[in-house]
Parts: C-alpha cells; structure tokens; sequence
C-alpha cells in the first residue's frame, strides 16, 4: 500500500544560498552568540531584535536541504513517495527582475533531485510571482516538460495583492490547460494586532495555529467571490492543513451570500457556483490538521476521495532530543485511521496514499 | 417539545434610544434621501462616506426592539422560548462613567420585557465592561436577583485589551461563582486588510462569513493559553457560531502548543488543561453554523448534549419580500434534524430545546 505525503517542504541548495545572503526577512543567520546553530527567520512577527538570537524564528538544519534527511524522514515514517515543494515564502519576496531566473533554477534544481529517487520523489513547481505575468506563464509551460513536476506551490499573495487579483486569470487558464494543480499554502498570516497585547507569551501559536489557516480561508473564500470557478471550471487546487477553515465555515459561507443585499443588487447571487459545488469538484484538502473531528469534517465537506495525507516535515519537529517518529506525523495518521472505523465510504488507504496516486498521476 | 432559541437579539427601547443620539459607530440613522427608512451602523468598515447613506450598514426596523415582533417570529418558527441578548457591540463603546447607570437601565428593561411573556422569555445580561472592574462584578452580583437573567453576553474585547486581560479574573470569578454563563459573541472582525483591494465587491459576506468567527476563536484561544481555565475550572462559555471555527481547528491548536519550543522553554506546556477537555467541561457551542458538516465537528468536538439551537435573529432575514420562514433558521433545522439520522449518540430533541432548558435552568 503506498503512502504519499504531499504536504513536505524543502529548501534546496541554492534558495538556502538565497536565504544566508539576505539579512531582512526571510533570511537565515547563524548568530555570533550561537556559532553552532543557524536560524531560520520568515515571518515578520519573528524579525523581532528585542528577542534573543537564539530563539529567534526556528532552528534550522541539514532535514530543511540536505534530501537524504527527507528520506530517511520518509523510511522512519513508511512514507513510499513524497511530493516535495519549497518551503514558503517562495519566491514572494524577490525583485520582479530576479523572479524568472531563480524559479528556472530552483525548479531544475528540484526536479533534479527527485530523478536521484526515482518513483520515491516528485514536486510542486515554484511559480516567479513577483515577475511579469507571462514569465510566470512561460514558467508553467516550462514545468511541463519537467520529468517530476505535478503541479505549483503558491502562496495566498499572488501578484501581490490576493488570488481574487483579475490579472491572475491568463495564470489560472494556463494552469487549468496543462492540468496542474495549485498546492495553496498560508504564509503571511494575521496582522500581528489581532493576537493582542500579551501574544509573546504564547510563542508561535496563535500565528502558525489560527493565522495560517484563517489566511487560507480568507484566500479561497476571495478566490470564490471573485468568480475564479466560475471562469475556471477545471482549475483544481489543494489547499494545505485540510482547508484552512473552509470544511466548517462553508455552510457560514453560503448564507452569508444568500443573505446579503449588496451582491442582491449586484446580480451576484444567481447563477454563481457555491461553495460546496466547488468544494466537490475543484478543490482538494491535505489530511494535515491533528484530529479526527477536522479530518470527519474535511471529508464531509470535499469527500474521501479528494483527501491526501501530509506532514508539513522538516516543521513541527518533536521537542524531546530523543523522539524518534514524529508526534506531528503519529496525530495525523491516527486521525485517520480512527475517522474511517466503520465508515461506509472512502478507506484510510486511499486517504494515505490511492488519492495522491490518482490525482497527481504518480508512477505515470 | 421545547424548542428554545439561545442566540437572539435585541435593542431595547432605552438602547435603541442610545444609538439614535449618536452620529458616530454604532449608531442609527435615517438620511435625508430615504426618510422612510433607519439604517443601523455597527461595524466601523460600514461607515463608510463613500457608500450610499441607503446601503449603508443595515436596514433597522421594528424587529429589532418591538419584542412582538420577537414573539411573532418565535411562533413563525415554532420556538417556545427565546433567551433574548443586547446585539452587538453593547456597551463596549460608552464612557466609563456612563457605563454602570446604562448596564443597569437596560438589564432591568430587558428582564422587565421577559416578565411580560413568561416562560417564553429569558435573557442574557450586559456587563458595564468599559467601567471600573468593580462595577462589573457588582452588576454580575445584582443580575443574580433579576428573575429572568441566565448569564451575560460579552464580547471579545474585554476590558479594552482582550479576554486574555488578568485584571477580569474578578469578573471571571464572580460569573463562576454565580454560575452565570458568558455567551461570547463577536463584534470587532479582523482588520480590514485582510480583505484585499477588492472587498467592497463582496457586500459584507468577508467579515460576517470569516471575520467573525476568527475573531471569536482567536478570543477563545487567548483565554485558554493565557489559562484561564487552569484558573477557573468551573467558568462556562457558550460560544456563538458553533465555536467560530474553534472545533475545526482545535487539534492544531493543541499541536501548536505541543511543538512550541517557547511555550516549553517557559515550562508552559505540562500540567495546562487541553483544548478537549475545556471543549467537553467547560464550552458549550450555539448551533448556528448553516451546515450539516459544521454541526457534526461541533456535535464531536464539545458533545451532542452541549450544542443549543439558535437563529441569529434579527440578523440575516430573508431578501424575498415574500418569504415567509427564514432560510436562515430553516438552514440550521435541516443541519439539525440531518445531524443526527441514524446518531447513536445524543439527539435532535436535546440541540433544539432539552439542553438549553437543562444548561441554562429555564423554567426553574
């Protein structure tokens, strides 16, 4: 039976150079107060000079580019084949004329790395999103002929300002022609306000454990509004952690539209494809969100056969030195498992491993 | 069978007054180019000079603070009992001089307005939190000798700085003490940024659909990393909107903590009460969520005898101006009544009336 993780990060060799030559957000420093650890720094809210170096961010080692790390990850874990993509914020925060070149380089670079594992190693593209829109076309035609690729990472930014950004659109229908499918992935977040005044003492929770996923939600439920399935019956998308929010929200989602007079007035109501429909035909959730009731949910809302497991590895690492499989890995695979006792549809194995197969066209 | 409506609102007279002498948010208004008809202004981003004054905000009409109109809705639905709550945003704007004296008006106004309906009217109270914390707890004190009062409506801002504030232990204390529950309630959304550059093309649908129930879940999970529940173990918290998206996200809140070095570095981690058992101990969740999927994940994260029906009235009615019933209640019946065919556990008896009666001792 193969397991598939489809939610598992990497950043290869030369975005690690990227991140070392950078000293503002994202960036990667090995401080002169703890010359035997690096740090990894991405988020806004974490460049913070008033917090120590050394707790500074997360740690970061040879398990984010070293691929053998991954793999051995993959053999402790029984995961047969990973799709790999890069870890966020991608390529976000470059200069619009550096955004062609790197994406061809880290999309080569990856795609190369998976041919050193044959059947074992795929990936998510990285889309120039900081270029001009068709660069990043052209760099989706590209990814086609990429023996490894099945699809694109992309973030909730867009072309800066959300995926409910019309100027997407020639970037959606490329997508949608050569049938790959968008791996959606927060980054940015909340602003830091909505935590309040006492959030730094409460570490990286309320960002990484509500920020994340009510940005994915913000960013699907825009992309809905906006039309996107409409114009875009075919375009497919996977949306990391189960959805964000999207499986219980939804039904708040679709009232909230029947029920307003704005969009009334606007005509908006008729005709438009609702949420559930979308949900069953273009978008996909990743089995990554640490309880049985979220993953009933999830299934509920999109089907068990449009579920695929993931384990956001090398993030949430175990905090014991002496853990050997992941406590982030073991809650989602018993999740799981227990969601699917006695169930009448859909198996675990399918969730685990026959979806990601199907869907992304593995061991083609 | 009881059917009892736990989330409904309403703007007594004396409030109704309050708002209609104030020119900035909340108040309500009837401009010079629609003399026929009132608009309520509750959301700063509703207050906007660009939008015709006649879409601006909501229509209000008698609905809102004629509680005949309350019961003729009741009857409508067949609701045998409503425990009726001062709508957002209660007092939470006023001076805080003022706040005591206005508490006080409107708490015995509404108890007043429940005894002439009794046993088909009970309310929940409204704390004077914009004033000095003695007031407060005083008014919790004076609410336990008003015969119809069954706990008090908050919202998340607290004290002005969040639910997460140590100075409302007093308040938390006396509402255990008095074993007045809180029913929380949102208001304040998120920042307006998060809706992007194209958010006044989607009607209010971004903030009503996801502010507020991320607002609310954010509220709750401050509280419970800052340990509230650790404190008071006895304090109950009937929490809008099936929880916000609290029951879909409370397996990854519980993993953020566990993985958080900071959080263990502080010595936080061990010996706290986790997300599940305050979910199962000490939340009860509303069953306004307009989904079957949503009330499953609610039904499983708290227990189908802690789930109580609500509708949300005035709120949401109907845009047909034929319509009779409203879809917005109807929506929540079928998720019901759908919910649980074939539940081994708990019933659609229990969520439509049997748990208010017991939780909130009606009819004692």
């Amino acid at each position: 039976m193969p397991i598939v993780d489809i939610h598992t990060h990497v950043y290869p060799p030369s975005f690690m150079e990227l991140l070392r030559s950078r000293t503002t957000v994202p960036y990667v420093r090995t401080f002169p107060d703890a010359p035997d650890s690096s740090r990894l720094i991405i988020l806004p809210g974490e460049d913070n000079p008033s917090t120590p170096s050394t707790s500074r961010g997360r740690p970061i080692g040879p398990e984010y580019y070293d691929i053998e790390k991954k793999i051995a990850f993959m053999d402790l874990h029984n995961i047969s084949t990973s799709v790999i993509s890069l870890a966020n914020p991608w390529l976000d925060f470059l200069p619009a004329e550096e955004a062609a070149d790197a994406a061809r380089r880290i999309n080569d670079e990856v795609n190369s790395i998976c041919s050193q594992y044959p059947g074992r190693l795929y990936a998510f593209g990285t889309l120039p999103l900081s270029g001009p829109v068709d660069t990043v076309v052209s760099e989706i035609e590209r990814l086609n002929g990429l023996k490894y690729m099945r699809g694109v990472i992309m973030g909730t930014s867009g072309l800066g300002s959300g995926l409910d950004d019309p100027r997407l659109d020639p970037i959606y229908a490329a997508l949608q022609k050569h049938e790959q499918i968008i791996f959606l992935h927060p980054h940015y977040g909340l602003p830091s306000e909505v935590y309040g005044p006492r959030a730094n003492e409460y570490g990286h929770v309320l960002p990484l454990a509500l920020g994340f996923p009510m940005e994915t939600t913000v960013a699907v439920t825009r992309m809905l509004l906006s039309g996107v399935w409409d114009r875009f019956q075919g375009l497919s998308v996977l949306i990391a952690h189960s959805g964000g929010t999207l499986p219980f929200l939804a039904g708040r989602i679709e009232s909230c539209i029947q029920h307003d007079g704005h969009l009334k007035s606007a005509g908006k109501i008729e005709g438009r494809r609702s949420v559930w429909d979308v949900l069953k035909k273009n978008i996909y959730l990743d089995a990554v969100v640490y309880s049985e009731v979220g993953l009933k949910a999830a299934i509920d809302a999109s089907g068990a056969d449009r579920l695929l497991f993931g384990t956001d590895h090398p993030f949430f690492p175990p905090l014991e030195e002496d853990a050997k499989e992941w406590h982030s890995v073991t809650t989602n695979y018993a999740a799981i498992s227990k969601a699917f006792e006695g169930a009448i549809q859909g198996s675990a194995e399918d969730v685990l491993g026959n979806n990601a197969v199907r869907i992304l066209r593995l061991h083609d």
